[in-house]
Parts: structure tokens; C-alpha cells; sequence
């Protein structure tokens, strides 16, 4: 890219996320930043769109860039509404994050911050998820910046492969502590649920939603979760394509016996 | 299966969606049938799950059935409540819809029906969606109901690949009309957004998301588009690995300069 390239920044933590103001500090190293984030905190809204109610979209100023908006919706609504009514083009990157917590191993499917990146690499603009191994609001994302500095800049370089993104896991190191960074697949693991139940003030029962990672190849240095259990910073190339091609010739030979 | 197999149905219409409740008539004549639905439309929640507020579950007798819940949360949800709180333990099989509309090609990864079967097949339990390519809340699903008793009966005596669920849309048609079955793979498309802006009445702009599906395999026999085009019932097995496995040679030759 010879021009200044317009990226378009969001996340799933809302606007006011310590990790999008880190993301936003660096981007503006890279081009022309526009900023379209949602209002409130939208974890685990995995691919969400909003169809069953209203959206709106409000100009704000926290950034200081032309295009900043927080949009009532989901990280997917924010790249339609980036893509379709602010910007009125695809950008030529864009970045979603840094979250506040790993979306590693099968959390991508439920993340927010990946689904951003996930719903542009279908509309084919170049995009990247960081995330950052440490859930608190007051996590030092200093090491964090330093790697993205470091992927944008080898990105822009390179090609990101067609109707694919970047799912990048940062451990919760200092930059010194931080081995490298590692091309891995997602481990496959799972989310062992504790549905936590409690009693609102008439007596009836509510539930928090918990859970406990269980990683199904513990050890396998192919994957995320040994990368980051490593120390190093994992990457992962996603795709969208939900087809199980393998299973394709196992249900050809399948008998459908169409009882009309 | 010996035994009479226990059978979770979920979908994200609602419980009281004529959908699910064509389902639910069907699978009674398999086994004992457990019905965790949402209690409200969860269309388009794509694998969200609810960790930033809390969830209820309501025990309703609309079925006739021993476990049957309304769900406060997404379609995902319903799963780890049936499989964690509810059920405690995994059912044998586990059916999502009958969707009002079509969750074929890229609308996979937006689908709440089918996140619910995607769940399920990360918990390893055997999962199929259903969905009639029709909208309309007075759709007839009688020919879809003889759909769905063909993929369960074949299902039963054969075993879907693990790490794997059955994404299945049945066209709009007469059951004598619907040509066969065709084992497919998801088509490559995505959603050309309409952000439609109108004015609420103290004139500020809201909005309503629309789209208009845009195929770029037009004419590919291999995939579910054309199936459904053609009057075939679409059968794509789906899985959940987001790993674009074919881009990792390309990134590994990346020259990541990590900046410390």
C-alpha cells in the first residue's frame, strides 16, 4: 500500500475498553483511523446481528479521528454499519480489539472481537483480532502494542490469504518474557459449564453463565493453546466455510429413504 | 439405539413457533422428547451466549413432555442449559427448528438454529438444524415434517461423523414436488446490507437491518444453493473448526520482526 491506509478499528468491549484505546494508540502509526465500536459491552455475542430489533449509531469524540462512532448492535452490526453507512467503501484493514481475555482455542466461535474480524474477512477487507491472555480492566497492554506494531507492519508487507483473517493471542507476559510468535490451528478443547444459580430478592432463581476450558490435545505444539501456555504469541488463520468437507463422502454413502 | 433415545429439541424461532412445534410432533414418534426453547425470537444470534447479564429458565406445559423449558437466553444457551442443569447428562440426538427460513451457505454462521446443533456438536452429541426456505409464520411445514422423519430415521442407523453436525434446508415446496436429497457443502456468498434509516418521533435516525443474499457459485452442483434452486432438501455437514488450515504454510513463511 502506497497511500495511507484507512483502517477501521473495533471490538467487542465497547468504545470505552482500555484494550481498544491501546489498539487505537498504534493504528494511527499505520493510517487513516476510523473507529465504529459498540456502546456496551458485547462479549460472547459470537456472529450476533441485530434483525429482531432497531439499531442507531451515535458521533462521538473520545479519539480525536473523523470517522468515531459507538453503535447500539454487535461487533458484526459494527463492520455492516462501518462498511455500508460511514464509510461508504471497505476499508483496507481492519483490527478488533485488544480483548480483554484469550479468544484462543474453540472461544473464537463465541467472540465478538473475532466475529468483527471474522464478518470482514467475508467481505473480503484484510482483518485481524488481538487478545490479550488477561481479563482485567487494568491489564498492562504495553506488550500487546509492541505485537501489534509487529503483525500490522509484517501484514502490510505480505498478503493476509483470501476470505481468511488473524486470530492473534497474546500471553500475559512482559515483552521481554515473550518467546515469539507462532503460526498454530485452534486446539480443540471445550467449555465445561457451571451454570451458577442464585436467588433474586422475590426467591426465584437466576443463573450466571461459567465455565471451566478443557483442552482436548493438551501438549500438541501445533496448536494456540501450547503456544500460549509456551509463552509465545499464537496466530491463527480463520476462515468462515462451516462445511465438515471430510464428512462429505461418509453421508454420500447414506441411504435416504424419501418417505413421501 | 436400543432404548428409546432422549431427544432435545431447541430452536431460535421460540418455543411457540409453529416450527418447532411440527418438530416437536415428529420426534415423539423417535423417542422421550426434552424441549429447551427460547422464550422470545433469537433469530440471528449466530453462537452468542449470555455472560454479561444473567439467565431464567421458566418450566411451561405447552408440549405435554416431562422436561420442558422456556430459555431467558440464545439458542446456544438452551444447549448448556440442557445439557448442564437441566437433562444432566447428554441426550442421544438433539434437533434445532424447524427454522422459519433458510440457513443454507453463508447464513450458517449467523444462525442461531444452527449454533444450537453447533454446540451440541462441540459437546459431541449427535445434532441436526432443520430449516424451510420460508419465512412466513403460516408456512406449511407438513412436507417438512416427512423431511425430517427421512434424516432422523437415517440418521438412527448410521453415525454422523464426530465433531460433526447435519445443517439441513428443505425448499418451499410440495412434498411430491421435492426432487431428493443432496449431500452438498455450504456455498460461497455473502449479504449485501441495506441499512435502512427512519426517523423516530422525536427525529432522531434509527435503523433496521436488511440484506439481499448474493451467491458467487451460481450454478455449482456442489453446493447447497444450487440444491435448494433446483427442489433438492440440502444437506451439508457442518463443522467448527474456524482454522483455515490451507493458509498456514503461507503465514509460516512471514517474516514476523518482533519488536521488542
Amino acid at each position: 500500500m502506497t497511500k495511507k491506509p484507512l483502517i477501521l478499528v473495533t471490538n467487542d468491549d465497547g468504545i470505552m475498553a482500555p484494550g481498544i484505546r491501546a489498539l487505537v494508540e498504534v493504528m494511527k502509526e499505520f493510517g487513516e483511523v476510523a473507529i465504529i465500536a459498540p456502546d456496551k459491552p458485547q462479549s460472547g455475542m459470537g456472529h450476533a446481528i441485530t434483525i429482531n430489533s432497531t439499531l442507531r449509531i451515535s458521533k462521538t469524540g473520545f479519539y480525536g479521528v473523523r470517522h468515531e462512532y459507538t453503535c447500539s448492535g454487535t461487533p458484526v452490526d459494527c463492520v455492516k454499519f462501518a462498511v455500508n453507512k460511514i464509510l461508504h467503501r471497505k476499508p483496507d484493514l481492519c483490527v478488533s480489539g485488544i480483548n480483554h481475555g484469550s479468544n484462543a482455542s474453540i472461544s473464537v466461535i463465541y467472540s465478538g472481537t473475532m466475529s468483527a474480524a471474522v464478518e470482514c474477512a467475508i467481505e473480503q477487507i484484510p482483518s485481524v483480532g488481538f487478545s490479550l491472555c488477561n481479563h482485567s480492566i487494568d491489564a498492562d497492554f504495553s506488550a500487546s502494542q509492541a505485537i501489534v506494531r509487529t503483525v500490522v507492519s509484517t501484514l502490510l508487507v505480505n498478503q493476509i490469504p483470501l476470505w481468511s483473517c488473524l486470530n492473534v493471542n497474546i500471553p500475559p507476559l512482559h515483552i521481554d518474557e515473550i518467546k515469539g510468535i507462532r503460526i498454530c490451528r485452534q486446539s480443540k478443547a471445550n467449555w465445561i459449564e457451571e451454570l451458577e444459580e442464585r436467588k433474586d430478592p422475590s426467591g426465584n432463581n437466576y443463573y450466571w453463565l461459567t465455565g471451566r476450558f478443557q483442552n482436548f490435545e493438551e501438549g500438541n505444539k501445533e496448536t494456540d493453546s501450547w503456544a500460549l501456555d509456551k509463552g509465545y504469541v499464537s496466530v491463527v488463520p480463520v476462515q468462515f466455510d462451516m462445511t465438515a468437507h471430510a464428512a462429505i463422502p461418509i453421508l454420500s454413502k447414506w441411504n435416504f429413504d424419501l418417505k413421501k
